[in-house]
């Protein structure tokens, strides 16, 4: 068995459901120390979003060598209903792996580990950025390790996160961006009364009526080179008035926003804002992520090679799809994406072909080199 | 103590929350048989609209000569909290005596009782037509009594319905029609999806709000001689969506129409049918009432004058607020509805003013001697 289906394996089987701590990141102390890396672990924050433990790992090369930096989580979704086999027992049926965690991302973090392992300790140095809080509120994940990465001065040159970026098979796809992403809370006030008094009443339904028609109608961009059009979508309406012959005193509605780079989370807050006192009423923006975009360039071409070269298929550059942890990693350095196939990922019987698992390995190692040489 | 008052105290005294049966109609009948009238008592509807008691009391007067019906409810709302005394326990205190029910109305059907009382049994055919289910879904009450009324062809030629009527002071409002009351279920149907990837879903929400929006900016009519205009309320608003990251597969809304004798609740219907059809959704149309009208003439002027003969005041005609059994009555014969102060009604400490009583009490009687001598 290969040193990537072995560490998947090992993965797996510790149960690290959001938010992860303890026997997951021992598992990755073992497999990392041997190789040469010092580890920095660590738990941050308090409830209801933390606590979170999180892992530094790093081997230093040679002063004035490159610094390149594999991040990623070992935190997975809950396994939910629906298994034929164990979520958190691995097992290999024909070429596949199952478990919970086999795409995103534990295949991907062992892929990193075994394609780190025959690098030389003076090509550079590496490191590992692994939180057990992405698929959370990740509030005390990523950007906790980020902070500690600042004090200690270890800034990495170039940071690739091991999301399941493949779409249809192994190669198709990397993320060279993300859009943002802002949730806002809209609510209108009026006065409660009866239906049949309209006069004594004041119904504030029309107005939060008329802030949506407004806001819904917004045509925010027409998208950019790397971008699709921003977009905004209804997400919640609610007034909560059981009472046929009530007129409400209060209407609630709640937008998401996902943007390109064209605009700042704090920007569309303002817009929207200003549309919703338009209509007397108020607006409460909660920004989850600002966009970010590495533009195509060496880094992108350095992975689309390396992929070439072990696939054959030249990945699209794509920024579309969620947020991630790259929309904090950005502000360290060029930071792009690109795992396994995203097909079976958060869903039962989650699972990832073996020989995927050998070649994504492959094509890690050969960004390290690459990237390390630059 | 008059008539009137004593006949309230017992009459509060029969906890009879909706839907009443049974020892509040005891006590009608005990009141009514000694005055000459026949009574027929049953107990219609099951659960969970009923069963639902009413009585029809009717003591006929020479062939040929009018018939006048007085039509109430003996069913009240529950007590709730914060009540000074008992609630079911009449109490004199100063000039007002309370308990639930007081003005709305058992107060007005002691006073009902106490005008025949001396009315000579030869001068006309009097009814009561009294159900236990005003305050609540009514499906079996006073419609059941004007199934039986059709039955026995003891159909009045008038009829007086005692709801609190009065506002600051006895007689200053008689209602001489009612506006027609329809809630109408509005639905929009998309495809669910996440808010990252809009293009595999199909929010139902901006369709929703275009239909609202053009439902609220709808002018039904200006109102006639009689009535204010139709006005239409957004009552509800619900996704019911707590995901930020969802795009809602279902939008639902819901709105209420109070309208004049101008339109019919089935015509609305099918006009808001019409639109949330151009908008891609559903309406379902509820209709709690048709309006009615007894348009000012000999009976309303009837009333008028008892009423100033007594209090020195001219009673406005009104067709103002919410719905009562009138609507149904109005198949019958023309119907007015004149009564006690409503300040107190459907709160705690419901009282009602002992001259009041005694007025309204020999309002009534003016009332029936006119009708009957017409």
């Amino acid at each position: 068995m290969s040193a990537a289906v072995e560490f998947t394996e090992r993965l797996i089987a510790c149960e690290s459901v959001t938010p992860a701590r303890g026997a997951v990141f021992d598992c990755m102390q073992d497999m990392l120390e041997p190789l040469g890396f010092e580890i920095h672990r660590f738990i941050a924050g308090e409830v209801p979003d933390g606590p979170v433990e999180n892992l530094l790992a790093i081997r230093r090369g040679p002063k004035g060598t490159r610094h390149f930096a594999f991040a990623g989580h070992v935190d997975v979704v809950p396994p939910g209903q629906g298994w034929s086999g164990e979520a958190f027992t691995p097992e290999i049926r024909g070429e596949l792996l199952y478990g919970r965690g086999a795409v995103d991302m534990k295949g991907a973090i062992a892929a990193m580990v075994a394609a780190v392992a025959d690098i030389p300790a003076d090509a550079g140095t590496l490191s590992f950025i692994i939180t057990g809080d992405e698929e959370g509120p990740a509030i005390y994940g990523t950007r906790a390790l980020i902070d500690l990465i600042r004090q200690r001065g270890d800034v990495p040159d170039l940071c690739l996160v091991g999301e399941p970026t493949s779409v249809n098979r192994l190669g198709d796809m990397m993320k060279i961006g993300r859009r943002g992403s802002v949730n806002i809370f809209l609510e209108t006030t009026g006065v409660q009364g009866h239906v049949a008094y309209p006069h004594l009443a004041d119904n504030p339904a029309p107005r939060l009526v008329a802030m949506l028609a407004e806001l819904d109608a917004l045509k925010l961009d027409e998208g950019t080179d790397w971008f699709q059009p921003s977009n905004l979508e209804i997400t919640e309406m609610e007034i909560g008035n059981p009472a046929h012959n009530v007129i409400p005193g209060k209407a609630k509605a709640r937008i998401s926003i996902r943007f390109n780079d064209l605009h700042s989370g704090a920007e569309l807050g303002e817009r929207v804002m200003e549309i919703a006192r338009k209509h007397g009423g108020t607006a409460n923006p909660v920004i989850s992520g600002e966009p970010f975009l590495t533009p195509p360039g060496e880094f992108s071409e350095m992975i689309a090679r390396a992929v070439e070269a072990e696939t054959g298929i030249v990945p699209e550059a794509s920024t579309s799809g969620g947020t991630s942890d790259a929309r904090f990693l950005k502000d360290l350095c060029p930071v792009i994406e690109f795992g396994l196939v995203n097909a079976t990922m958060h869903k039962c019987d989650e699972a990832v072909a073996l020989p995927d698992l050998e070649a994504l390995t492959r094509i890690y190692r050969r960004v390290v080199q690459a990237a390390l040489s630059s």
